[in-house]
Order: C-alpha cells, then sequence, then structure tokens
C-alpha cells in the first residue's frame, strides 16, 4: 500500500524546541470519499507563530494534542477528488501541515489559478505573513502617509512586506534585524531609509532614537515585550503598535515572559496596542494579494525564500527560526512543483 | 492690599505624596489687563491622575515646576472683567487649579449657564471624570450593547459613571472596589450587576472569573499594570482595554512599575490597549454632557462627593486618594456657592 511520512508533535514543547519533541511518521494514503479531496502537497512552511499551540502551557491558545501533525501552510496539487469544485492537476494552497499529503472537504482549499507570480508566493509574500504584514498596517495601525514606521525582526517576510508596503505610503521606515546581510538587504533591495544590526550596534535605545529622531508612529512589533518596552518612550502621541509577532517569547513559559512597564505613555500619549490573527480579514484577502502582484510586478515589493527539502527536515528547519540563522521566508519542497505556464 | 491663598510644589514628588511636597503662599490679587478675567474659585478639585506631573521622572508627561501652583480643576465667579464675553457675577468653569484666585485670558473658561444640576457636577460627573468615563466607553472601548464590562477602583467618579452609562446600554458590569461601603453603594444605588470587595475578598483572580464568568469584553482600568496582568487571561476575543488610570502605580519610581506579561493574549485574543486623554474630546463635550445630564435628571446616572473646606486642605486632600480611603469626588470648597435659581 502506497505511503506518506508527515511530521507528529511527540509531546509538549519547553523552551527552545528541540528534534525531540517531534516524530516522523509515516502512513498508509486514505482512500477519499465523496465530497473530499486529496492533495499531494509541494510546499509546505514553517512559522515562529506556530510555536504558541506546541507548549500546552497557553491558557488562551489552542493547543496541539501529542501525536497530531504540526500545522502549517501548504502548497500542493489535487491527486484525487470527490469534490465538485477541485479536478485532478488543481494547485491548491491549504493548511494541511507537516505532511507530503492531506485529505480535505474543500473548506479552506484555494485554487491557485494565477500564473503572474510563483506557486510559492501564495505561502510567503502573499500568504499568512505578507497578508499579516498588509492588515497590520492597514487594519490594526491604519498606516497614514509620510507618517514613521519601526519594524522589528524586519528582515522576516512580515517585516520586511511591512517596511515596503509603508514605504509605498510615503513613510519613514527604520528596520532592526540581526545581521548585516539581512540590514544590507533592506536596506538596498527593500528600499528601507534606516536599517539596525541590533547584534553589533551597541546601544540599541540610542540607534533607535537616532535612526527615528522624529519618533515613531508606528511599532510593527515582531519580537516581543522586551523590545515594545524599549520602543515606547520614542513613540508619538496617538502611536500604535501592532502586536504582529514574539518570537523572543514563544519559547519562555508563561513566568519568564518579560514585561512592559512603559505604561504610562499610553496616557500621556495616548499610544494604542493591539494584536491581530490576519485570518478574521478572510474576507479582504483578494483585494490584499492583487494590491501585491501588482507591486511585486512592478518590482516595488520584495521577498526571499529560504528553501530545504524534505518533509523529515521541517523540525530542523523550524528550530533554526529561532535561532536567528534564517534569512527569509522558511520554506521546505515535499515534493516535484508543477511548471507554471503564464 | 487684598490677598488669596494657593498651593504650590513644594519639590518634586517621590513615592506618595507628603504634606511637605506643597506650600501654602499667600499672593497679592492682581490687578487685570484688557481681555482679562479676574475669578475668585469656590469649588476645586483633587485627581489622582495628576500625580504623573509632579514628579520630574516621567519622560512623557509635562512635568510642574517647583514654585508652579498645582493644576486642578475649579468653579468660581467672575469678580472682575474686562472681557467681552465674561460678566461680573458669571459663574465659570476654569482650571486655575488649587488657588482661591486665577486670572484668565478667556480661554479654556466655561459659562455655567445650566441650572439643572448643582455647579459641583461640573468638576465632577460632568467634568473630566465623567467625562474620561463617557468618552472611555465610546471612542476608545467602542462598547456595544450587552457586552461584558469589568471596572476597577469602580466607587471613583470615573469607574462609578463608566458602569452606570454600561448598565444603560444593556451591558453586565462588574465593579471592583476597596470597602464594604463603596461596593454596597455600587450594587443597591448604582446597579452594578457584582461587585468585588478586593481587600476581603481572598481570591481576586477567582472572585473575577467568577463574577465575569463569560468572559470580558471590556476592561475599564483605573488601578494600573497589576491589575490588567491580572484580567487580561479572562478577556474574550476581541476584548478592549481602556487605560482610564493608573492609581496604583502613579507613585512608583519607572523602575518599580510592575510589567504587563500576559501579552500573548493580544495575539491569540485580539486585544486591543489604549489610552485616552479626555481633552482629545473637547469638541463632543457638550453632546456628552446634554446626554448625562438627561440621565442625571431621570435617576438613571448617580454620583457622590466628598467635600472639604479650604484651599489649604487640598494637599490633605490629594494624599487621600491614594490611601484608597476617599469614596466620591473629592473636592475642595474655597468659598461661598452661589444659589442656583431654576
Amino acid at each position: 500500500m502506497p505511503t506518506y511520512s508527515c511530521i507528529t508533535l511527540a509531546r509538549p514543547v519547553e523552551g527552545v524546541p528541540s528534534q525531540e519533541d517531534f516524530n516522523v511518521e509515516t502512513r498508509t494514503v486514505p482512500t477519499i470519499s465523496d465530497g473530499q479531496v486529496l492533495v499531494r502537497n509541494f510546499i509546505g512552511s514553517v512559522d515562529p507563530g506556530m510555536r504558541s499551540i506546541l507548549s500546552g502551557v497557553d491558557s488562551y491558545a489552542q493547543v496541539l494534542k501529542p501525536g497530531s501533525i504540526i500545522s502549517g501552510a501548504t502548497i500542493g496539487v489535487v491527486e484525487d477528488s470527490h469534490h465538485p469544485k477541485f479536478a485532478i492537476g488543481d494547485v491548491v494552497s491549504g493548511g494541511f501541515g507537516w505532511t507530503e499529503l492531506g485529505v480535505s472537504d474543500g473548506r479552506g482549499l484555494l485554487k491557485l489559478t494565477d500564473r503572474r507570480v510563483p506557486y510559492s508566493c501564495h505561502i510567503g509574500v502573499l500568504g499568512v505573513p505578507g497578508l499579516t504584514a498588509f492588515f497590520g498596517l492597514e487594519r490594526i495601525a491604519q498606516l497614514k502617509d509620510n507618517e514613521t514606521l519601526l519594524v522589528t525582526s524586519a528582515a522576516g517576510t512580515v517585516g520586511a512586506t511591512a517596511g515596503q508596503l509603508a514605504k509605498l505610503r510615503g513613510c519613514h521606515v527604520t528596520g532592526i534585524a540581526g545581521s548585516d546581510d539581512k540590514c544590507s538587504w533592506l536596506k538596498n533591495v527593500c528600499g528601507f531609509d534606516e536599517v539596525i544590526n541590533y547584534k553589533t550596534v551597541g546601544d540599541l535605545d540610542m540607534a533607535i532614537a537616532e535612526a527615528c529622531s522624529g519618533g515613531i508612529d508606528v511599532l510593527f512589533d515582531n519580537v516581543g515585550n522586551t523590545m515594545i518596552d524599549r520602543v515606547i518612550p520614542r513613540m508619538k502621541v496617538g502611536g500604535r503598535i501592532v502586536v504582529s509577532g514574539q518570537v523572543a517569547d514563544y519559547n519562555k513559559a508563561p513566568e519568564d515572559v518579560p514585561g512592559i512597564h512603559n505604561t504610562s505613555a499610553f496616557i500621556t500619549h495616548r499610544l494604542r496596542m493591539e494584536g491581530l490573527v490576519v485570518y478574521d480579514d478572510f474576507r479582504d484577502f483578494s483585494r490584499a494579494k492583487e494590491e501585491m502582484i501588482g507591486h511585486i510586478m512592478k518590482g516595488d515589493l520584495h521577498y526571499r525564500e529560504h528553501v530545504t527539502e524534505g518533509v523529515a527536515n521541517m523540525p530542523e528547519a523550524f528550530i533554526s527560526l529561532f535561532t536567528g540563522e534564517s534569512f527569509g521566508r522558511r520554506l521546505v519542497q515535499l515534493g516535484d512543483i508543477p511548471e507554471q505556464r503564464q
């Protein structure tokens, strides 16, 4: 009987994830029933935000049970279909997780018919990270033209997309990242006004103060509480903090998560802090994607991908997200990518 | 030469304010020039929010210099006027601070011509505290009918007004206060659904969980970071936190202010936290006051005042705000209150 591989949670993760937290499982390819679709994934993604469901300690988030396939976005080809809307050969994006194969009733599956950009874009700059940047700026920050934006973890797909979309609005954009390569890409390719390598800059507070000397309208934060706390004193009156990601805090036990102390500025400076889960904006996804495809085709929106191969390497790719060594959207190729005809 | 008394800042305040931080000064009544108004105040207010400008340690707030009159809202009678819009005998609200007498060019002065409610309302339930409650619910929380609201420091004018305005929208309202008298007034007079005496309840977290068993849509917080942090796990998806006041944190040095740690819920639960300074809503003050006067006259909006006498007692009244012994809007009568004809 034909089989496929997938990655399941071996145990609730404590601290930084390790290989031992995951199992590679071999399963039998299922037979599908009426209304179902069988999809063979050719690209899967690993996301730092997924960390929060792996612990079982977070009282708010849904928690993944050991034995479950790790969640994640995927792109694949329909291999068999008993569903009227999907035909064999269709390329679809979905959320099958860390697995070579998935079965769906069609919900959450999206046919990718656009041929203007590579399929992988739909799991990166046009997927959850890019859409988080888009709606984080539009709905949460309510960004206005020519404002001042500070983006943390700026070389990630969320950060780089947020910075570039803000540049297209005439904003002054500063990015914080963790290597000279990343800073150079942000400045020279993505067009950021200022970049700060937090690992080598020395006094980060002073560097932020100098880069954003007139104050900050929007902090687009992907790092966590310590970063938010240090930036608050540089925020302008009416400033907005987008809680987009917390990569520095995801691996911490609740009692070790640092606090935000500079809260008196919430009153004196009328600050607003808000988080988002981009699926809430589902109805506006097509409009956002269409706008971003336009920017990509004009050369105004750049993205990077860091692709490795094989489902068995997904845990390693995931772990690397927390060491700062990743540069670009971390994707794992799971099979042959179908040819894209224009 | 005629004189008047006022209270000035003796030195930057550290920690809980004390009598030694203030001076009682006797000054000569000034002669006014063209365009000026001389006002003899008959009621002055003390506000916990004023604490932040007395320290010189807060990098965001404007700081009062030693020798300056302490800021505060006042109501008084025009004693002399060289200003076309004000006549001798007019009753005006203003922001002259802790002083029996003030001179103004008319900016910030408001003639009180309404006779439906006592003058003191204009410095309490219809003044900054009541308006903070009104716009905190309307603009910051964007409160909807039938939501669940938790109010802290609920027996203060801000908290009690917020709770009652929410009750008028059909909301489920829980108040936290520091004495049985306060709790009884909130429940029996103000119509709160649930009240918690945080000093005697034992397990406050459990009491909050029980009182708001379905979760909280809006936390209207007047206390500070520790309270916000403990309530976050009880917030519903899409919950809003109004940073209205920080009475537990105002007296702390910046390095001693506790942190907000439960921030992962900002993403998972799409929380929004925002502060306000009610002067931003100045253009909508008349609408808000008119609505609240209607509620007062119908018996739907109750308020309490705690009045002491004499400008020299203003520091003591202010200090009492931080000991929790105050119950009701803390006002100081500075002179005879003019008769109010209907």
